[in-house]
């Protein structure tokens, strides 16, 4: 691939025949990427509606192919959780087709102009946004990611090549064969919306060596699959989800709730990157708060994996407590498990989320404006909450109105990633002749 | 270095004797980067005064260090092009602090709230600008990007590791030496302002694999060095600088401003990346304008690279004109040199733009406002320029008062990069102990 000329011709890829289905279906992306930049958002609204619409006529084709992704996972003995995020039924495709209605309600960032004003010599300097161009996702078996992010990336003006797991290979053809009929039918390149062809590692690894056809990969799943990614990949990667979460209890907190907000963060759906899976308790609290956080623990279901000034509290208490070990530090449980520790201070408790954690969210709960402040400007994560659950960094809850992943990275995006995230920026320059003396 | 633990420890790096000299200034860098990041912007500013001084004050010290350079560079016979731009005079280090003075005056970009409401539960949401953490910057011989980088680096609140050319070692080691010893003497910690150590290509590898210990590399200099650190780094990079520029004459252009944006934006500067290497004549104009054109390029010293069209225009012209072959379309010259082509529409010398530039910056020159919407509309660079010479493209001229570079990628930052493109973002999420339903 990296033989090729560096950009593609806008008109068919026949010159490149010998190339690979990967490689030509980035190289349609592109032309199809051309295409649909420059388009208002009404063509693109109207788009999304016949996506909607096409969804809901053609249910029955998408569960169809998704029984046989079924009959496929259930003879290989996949679990049953895993059978159930895979599941396509009449009403989870019409909560599907929902969402993507969500989506036309949401403004489009194309065009904004980001920053702007009128130079010493006159000219106009715009800064606005454009589309990315060809988007690359490389997700996990749940096949609604599907659609959310090709509504997304419609939206934002983006083509998008889609590499979801081989597990939901027969829905998400179906799915991307709806897409691509309603958006040729609402007059848009088909090619804007294509499922990576084949099964195999092998495209993966051909969709991460395409730099210059692709211009952003997005891996969405576990931590083996985004570490790949980000080690192997040419193309430039936006590192998403990984989730070692810390709430830190301060000297001054609220017992209350610094107890509700552990339980929220650790506990309302443990399985989710911004779970908490470490607490860290100030010194001068633990005698009043750890024997409540641990009963409270226990009665979450939560296993604590304790250092040894946290295992003296668990002496009578119903908690199930474990000897904690240096890799819990470093472990992101996703379950009903969740490390904890004592320290002297603040500035420990920094030092040990700085150690350890993925920089994703980190929660404190005080009653002290000097430690929320503090807190808040040495701890470097995505999000830093104060007297909040971790569990709020997600793009609807922060009003985004939809969400393609969260950043974990400090390049480009950072946190939950909305529309505005899936673009670039580029400057126009307007002057009367202006040459540069 | 992949074998480390991700996050290194705030204290000293003794526990990784073992690494190597560059794993541990890496380290280093990471501990000051987070003592910098929350200083606020006088005592940062108090540190670039300090360094403004210490270069005035020693300034024969860098002069004779440069001088060792300057032999040995003379010494390899050298061209004396590389040798003006290698040589430091004790002017020259004048220049450079004056520069860093400027830094002083500029806004500091750290803490900016770039978005910020209330959710409708009551939470406040801020994204507050942060530093990125450790910058890398590898360059070649100019030792004054060395103080420049340093100085921005610090104003945002960033460490910056310095991997300067070889050919530049005596002059960047004294520079950097009095850098980290006015840092020092102002109470920061020196660490935030290091050479990379050792002269070999290792060194550059083995920063281009500091996952986790560097935020960011920038690579400035010649294609070949930026191809390499794209290619091979797995630390998030931001491709800059290389500039195959075009100037499209548009069928309804003023021909005088057409003829003096063409010579503007190819001669006033060839050796840099936002001088034009391409001219795009839409045929209907051809008549007119060619044989003008022609004669100012070759009153400019200028060799034209044309094709069969423009190629008609050549007999009887002064003008210097070989044929062009498809090699230069894709050549970015930094010479007396243009590739030149006439077009039949807008929309050719578009694809023609898609299918051959960098990325960098096109103008179009037109009295057509029509064509003026659809060309900044199509053309997919950092910078469109409408009747302007494409030499505008510049931190400077776009009033950002400094520069680290010219982003050419569609991530993070695209064009000209001056404060805020050295940061990221954080949210800072403040309840009253709100938790998620």
């Amino acid at each position: 691939m990296t033989s090729l000329p560096p950009h593609p011709p806008l008109s068919a890829p026949s010159p490149y025949d010998n190339m690979s289905e990967v490689a030509r279906a980035a190289y349609r992306a592109r032309a199809a990427a051309a295409d649909i930049a420059p388009l208002p958002r009404a063509t693109k609204d109207d788009a999304l509606l016949a996506i909607a619409d096409a969804l809901e006529v053609r249910a029955r084709e998408i569960v169809e192919a998704n029984a046989r992704d079924i009959a496929k996972a259930r003879e290989a003995g996949t679990s049953e959780a895993i059978v159930d995020r895979l599941t396509l039924t009449p009403e989870r495709v019409r909560a599907i087709a929902s969402d993507v209605r969500d989506v036309v309600a949401l403004p489009d960032p194309v065009g904004e102009v980001v920053r702007g004003s009128t130079l010493p010599n006159g000219i106009d300097l715009r800064q606005v946004r454009v589309p990315l161009g060809v988007v690359g996702i490389i997700y996990e078996a749940r096949p609604n990611v599907t659609v959310d992010a090709a509504a997304l990336c419609l939206k934002s003006g983006n083509a998008v090549l889609l590499r979801g797991s081989s597990s939901a290979y027969e829905s998400n053809s179906a799915l991307v064969r709806v897409l691509r009929d309603a958006v040729g039918g609402a007059g848009l390149p088909a090619d804007a919306i294509q499922l990576v062809p084949g099964e195999s590692r092998e495209s993966v690894r051909e969709l991460m060596r395409a730099r210059g056809l692709v211009d952003v990969l997005i891996p969405r799943g576990g931590a083996s699959l985004i570490r790949t990614v980000v080690e192997e990949s040419t193309v430039p990667v936006i590192e998403t989800g990984t989730g070692n979460c810390h709430v830190y209890v301060d000297a001054q907190a609220d017992l209350d709730m610094a107890v509700d907000i552990l339980i929220n963060s650790k506990a309302q759906r443990p399985s989710v990157c911004n779970a908490a899976e470490t607490l860290l308790v100030h010194a001068d609290i633990a005698d009043a708060f750890l024997p409540r956080a641990l009963e409270a623990l226990a009665e979450a279901g939560v296993t604590v994996h304790a250092d040894p000034r946290v295992q003296a509290y668990a002496e009578g208490s119903k908690a199930t407590v474990v000897e904690a070990t240096a890799e819990d530090w470093d472990t992101e449980y996703l379950s009903y498990d969740i490390a904890a520790a004592v320290v002297d201070s603040l500035d420990k408790a920094v030092e040990h989320i700085r150690l350890w954690s993925s920089g994703h969210t980190e929660a404190i709960v005080t009653g002290s404006q000097q430690a929320a402040r503090r807190f808040t400007q040495l701890v470097d994560s995505t999000t830093v909450a104060v007297n909040a659950s971790t569990r709020f960094t997600d793009g609807g809850q922060f009003g985004f109105g939809a969400e393609i992943g969260i950043s974990t990275q400090k390049l480009h995006a950072r946190g939950p990633m909305g529309l505005p995230e899936l673009t670039s920026t580029k400057y126009i320059v307007t002057g009367d002749g202006h040459i540069r003396g």
